[in-house]
């Protein structure tokens, strides 16, 4: 049968640890990561990735690994992969690499994945000063739905798609991100208004040689010291493409990415079953192991043909993306909207964060009262088919967010009704998510109303 | 046939100004304008509405009624309308109205619409850095479709919905908007990171007696100056609803509003045929006068029930919505990313509006390759079935925000291609959009890498 | 507003008979009844019809009317219209008319309609062997949804529809039709095994002078007598359209009729505010009265370049349909399958007809567990928005039908399940739809397993 | 990481005859098969699968195996699998077995297919007399997409899914099934309308012991020999499910099987990676092999709650399934009708079948001239995911079926334009399927029109 099937370039072997891998994995963008495989033009690959956390989070019944969770070994990236054209003649600096998702998957054996809240301390998520403990829910995989023993009475299929899929920097794109990211590190606190509202920290992920991985490069080497340096954190989506975190970037799909370097050297990972838009929970969608099936063209020139930079350099560009005709259908949706006005009644400037923030606490509210706890919503919010729209961006003072949820996931009728919202034996949604205790001191957001 | 249609309890003689109507309109939000109809729950009525601007924009093929609208006027509305149970007894504080759309369109024989922005001294859009002209596109209604000689090459369905519908404030409420509204109007400037990047101007829109329209209240008189002078601005949405502007609230859809006086005494307008997600132009959907079919339901104490309130008192809530089954298809999405870093190079913090003013900013570039001018995708963008998403607000620094673009409006294929994007003269998109002159002088915005 | 809406071409008052309108209906094919109205390409026009009785079957909580309707009155339809082109030139013979539908819904004021079954000796139904009453329920519709209270628990969204859009045959194809239907009608019973499992009588609907309108041509004249007698009934669907009952057909589509006379000379009527595949109860949709908005566009010698004659003459062709991009969504489907093995356990060589009569037998069936009587759930499967497949007729000797039925459209769960059906009061579907009884001795189907 | 994907219940070794597996495959329906596994109700299990011929049908690109198929072998079966509750009960008859499809696809490194159509004397197909040779293609699949070298210029995402899926009957049934079938293959001829239209030959699959596989038990034996006399062919679908040929029956769907023997003792087989309705090339779904992924539930004396029978005995029911939400989306369909009219001209009565076939031929004729030959048309739409309904079943003496296919498959715009269909060098699909010649007498249908 060989010759139809797609040829595995990156295969992963769980019972090893990332670094250990035939093709050892790395969580670092720089240009001088050596390609660890190659592909033709043309060609239909198989691609096989680690969950983004190399299997430090598990499938205990425990929130601990996620408490205690190291922030500098993310994500564990696939590649970098250099692909060629079809007389070998590579992608260079200025085309366009438009990757296929032809097919994707959990690995066949491991089919479970984990939503997780960070810690307050230690990453949190973007509700982390109303949720500051660490919290986790395992899911397990019915062909393509996923359900939960700590979030009972949902089920929906998955949109499954690679959370991070990147081309490599050049050394002059590193350098710029190093320094705007610093900048924001350094500087954000006094001159940001949404740090206020928003509880991330730290405020930017900065290199760190700490937990770093290049792949084929020997750990503690020169070349090592001097490339876990300057190399970019995985964290942020940014010119190359990286952690993008677009849920219906699925079968069918088509990712328009800049090359960079020769070669494009594109790698890919962080695996999700399914997401929410935005991911709030930050360790947010169903994450898990997995594999693509890719096909690469190269469009030659495409970054001048296609991509108008905007910014100081001819660099920053965006990528583009084509969604296929393959989803879920939904018919009924209930939307809850945000406006920019935050928890304390303060008035913000057409700030579509604070809007949605808004948005996704009054979804948790409401459903929570249908028999979940909030942690619990929180944890699904992230990671369900749920549309995060920015719905009005010009009336000011007000930015409005909508977040809308398929009320078909639930195995009750959701929607507001005549009469008081059921209750009794059926609605108590239990077990719980997995959660730890928040042991830190950092303040949390109480809600004015709640204490009347 | 009487008794099988909809009762018509707000009718609009198109030849009269608002002010004019059998039901005077309103443009102001306070308790204290009086109902101009009652309903009943469950019976079936009709209210149509003039568009948003009342006539002031027209049909003439010239922008300068854009130019130099007067914002004070927006927008008038339909109501109050007064709800009562099948009983006679009327909506209470505390209530929660469902207000299901049975059915929506244009006003019989007025079948056309428009698309703007204003100057930039004058209410300007999200982007009215990049484009501070006056600019205006009209459009005609081939029943469920709608296509604009000024924007050529482009026709699709209207997802068509009301771009305001609210019910009245008490005092209470009245007064914690003006009151935060008026905060950041006069202290935006010094802590607002996001004025830097969003041009609106103002920062928000306080009360004022210019233009104020109270419906039944005689204006000049006393208590029409008392009521003025509070009455709040109708531009942003609120926790009474207001000017949602969520696209998708078309046919079969329902809003389920709280109630903060007796009977509810819910308004409606600003009727769109279609709308972009973010309605970036601001006066950006295609705008028309038309008609809702509506039917009311009152959930007794459903507030309480169903709602949280989040801030300092038990008003601080938003509305819910349900959104139903009967929608154009897209098969095939473009989709643009932005990220929270603006046009100098410079980062911000999980920064959407930034994120999505970038994906905004990337599809207009792309598409203004095809043929068209800059202002065409502009006013295209804000008033087609685009959808804007929140795709990552926790990967610190980037937001990250998308911009979907349905394929089949186009008549030709838009996607990249390996090639060149093709020439030649039906890709000259003539004539283009209506325009004025900007004679002002605020600071625009340049996209450094276009000078290079 | 004048020159913005669609020029109404043929208007109705509701409160006239058929043949008092301004433009007096017709109800039979014939190319000499003469064209009403004249419209050009690229018009948009509007068209006004009475539903396909004529008012015959009224709003009356009765079934009478049904039982004692005139079947040879049917269908009113309204033109014929004329099409020429920009310059005035008629559309030819031999030209195709591609016929965009805009626009269309109930007539204002007149928001209901009916679906109803005819007595066995009068037309019938598809399964009238099963259910020889006259059967009638009243629909009311509230904007895109219909309910019925002689069919309680269930609203759906109609995908509302022209069941005949026709263009007028030549005397050529007219002859061809009347030959061939006679041949069925005087020879049927001896050569046609279907006769014995579809019962409907007559087997076809030959030329009669009763009841027979044509527009403009005053009753009793020669002429009238003349083409009385020749024109075609318009109840099968033919090479000219006509009664397509094609239930996809809303908004958006387009309809590529062949033209057989100068001038296209088109008919429209048989409204249906919705119908399920197959309008298996006969006068079986949501019938109603209604507009249509339309636009032509002629095809010069679309015929020959687009369609393929198929029989013994060039006028053996048929339309082409092009489906739009809005309808409602649904995501569940429960799917009924039959086989073609007819009631009496007889097996019958790839009959897709006897196959569907089983698959709705067996949906008929089923769904009257959940609380309904067999001839609600008949008339239902006949009206609502349910699909029927012909999904295999290879696999001799079984033709394999099915027929899926959107879930949503019921108020409770009615997929099969562990446990019971539901049983309780909530269960009993009353009223009941109205009925006659059957005075007729025509024999009856009786399910022999239902006697075990 | 054992314990989380599905159990392999029947591998498949690709290397090895269908005889020569594991669980020896078998081809015929009979209640003495012995089960070759054994699952409980709740678990998720996989089903492998060869494709129908069991390897006789290659990938060579000839169509010789096509021409000279052995049709006694068809179709090679994985199973019987029987089924018990979580106590270890076995499914009863009387039972309801509900079979959700959690997975499904390909067998990994085998991603190929091919539709063809039989040689007239030996299967033929839907269209035999029109098409009699023997014709293939070969597809390959690029994760969801498939495409064809033989049929160049289409692509489309597969709606996977098992073609047969069944129960073992009793053999009470078993003996129903056979005299039925024995009537029609030995007085069909004489009685039946549709043989002079329908040219499929034989008129049944009558038991053979030809060709007969029966898994575990050895042929050549007695029981062998006994079995295979009594045993029914796998072609038509029955009573028990089995040749269904439901396109829609993909990932998320579930199937509501009558139980006749203890255990249920269901077969699978016969995988199509995408089918359209009516299979009409007849081996003429894109055939593969695959897997499936199961879980199963029993519905204790669910025939009796659930299915109503209806017939002579309570063994004739039919199946129950239900679709789920996940399926290719398309915007746009065109559309093709037929009417109960057949190519000379004849007037058959409310005859689907014969509907159908005009509705095929008319789109076979109308693609055909976008540069295909009419062969890779046929081939293509027995594929492809169109959709053949049932539209009309009423309006004696026309039954009308419309077959619509989603344009967006194509790399043309096939829609009926203004002009003449575009020409050149683009438009000649080459090369062309795969096809022998006829070398049969048997009398082939001439298009009378196609004369002229």
């Amino acid at each position: 049968m060989a010759g139809y099937g797609a040829r595995v370039v990156v295969p992963i072997d769980l019972k090893k640890k990332p670094w250990e891998q035939k093709h050892p994995l790395h969580n670092r963008w720089h240009p001088d990561i050596p390609a660890v495989a190659e592909v033709k033009e043309g060609e239909l690959f198989r691609v096989e990735m680690v969950d983004f956390s190399g299997g430090g989070i598990t499938k205990d019944y425990s929130a601990d690994d996620v408490k205690h969770a190291d922030p500098s070994i993310v994500h564990y990236l696939s590649g970098p992969i250099r692909v060629v054209d079809k007389d070998g003649i590579p992608a260079k600096p200025g085309d366009l690499l438009a990757v296929e998702i032809c097919n994707l998957g959990p690995l066949p054996g491991d089919e479970w994945g984990y939503t997780a809240t960070f810690d307050r301390e230690n990453g949190g998520g973007f509700l982390t000063d109303h949720f500051p403990c660490a919290t986790k829910a395992i899911w397990y995989f019915e062909g393509i739905y996923a359900y939960s023993p700590h979030i009972p009475g949902v089920r929906f299929p998955g949109l499954t798609h690679p959370g991070i899929i990147g081309t490599a920097p050049s050394m002059e794109l590193l350098n710029i991100w190093n320094e705007r990211e610093r900048e924001v590190e350094e500087n954000g606190h006094k001159s940001l208004k949404l740090c206020e509202v928003l509880h991330s920290r730290p405020l930017a992920n900065l290199p760190s040689t700490k937990g770093c991985h290049l792949g084929k490069i020997t750990k503690g080497t020169a070349e090592w010291e001097k490339i876990a340096k300057e190399a970019a954190r995985t964290i942020p989506g940014r010119e190359n493409g990286g952690n993008c975190d677009i849920k219906n970037l699925s079968r069918g799909s088509k990712i328009y990415l800049p090359v960079f370097v020769e070669g494009a050297n594109f790698s890919t990972g962080d695996m999700h079953f399914s997401q929410g838009d935005g991911e709030v929970a930050f360790c947010g969608a169903i994450e898990m192991s997995g594999f693509l099936e890719l096909k690469c063209e190269i469009i030659r020139d495409g970054m001048k043909e296609y991509l108008t930079p905007m910014g100081p350099t001819p660099l920053h560009v965006n990528p583009i993306f084509e969604i296929g005709p393959v989803e879920p259908r939904f018919s009924e949706w209930l939307v809850f909207e945000g406006i920019s006005v935050d928890e304390t009644g303060r008035q913000h400037f057409l700030d579509a964060s604070v809007a949605y923030k808004r948005a996704v606490l009054n979804a948790i509210d409401y459903l929570s009262k249908f028999g979940y706890s909030k942690e619990q919503i929180y944890l699904l919010l992230s990671c369900c088919p749920c549309e995060g729209r920015i719905s009005g961006i010009v009336d000011s003072p007000n930015a409005l967010a909508t977040l809308a949820i398929p009320t078909a996931i639930f195995d009750q009728d959701i929607r507001p009704k005549t009469g008081k919202v059921p209750v009794g034996p059926r609605l108590v949604r239990k077990p719980d998510v997995l959660r730890c205790t928040y042991d830190g001191n950092l303040p949390t957001t109480k809600n004015p109303a709640a204490l009347m």
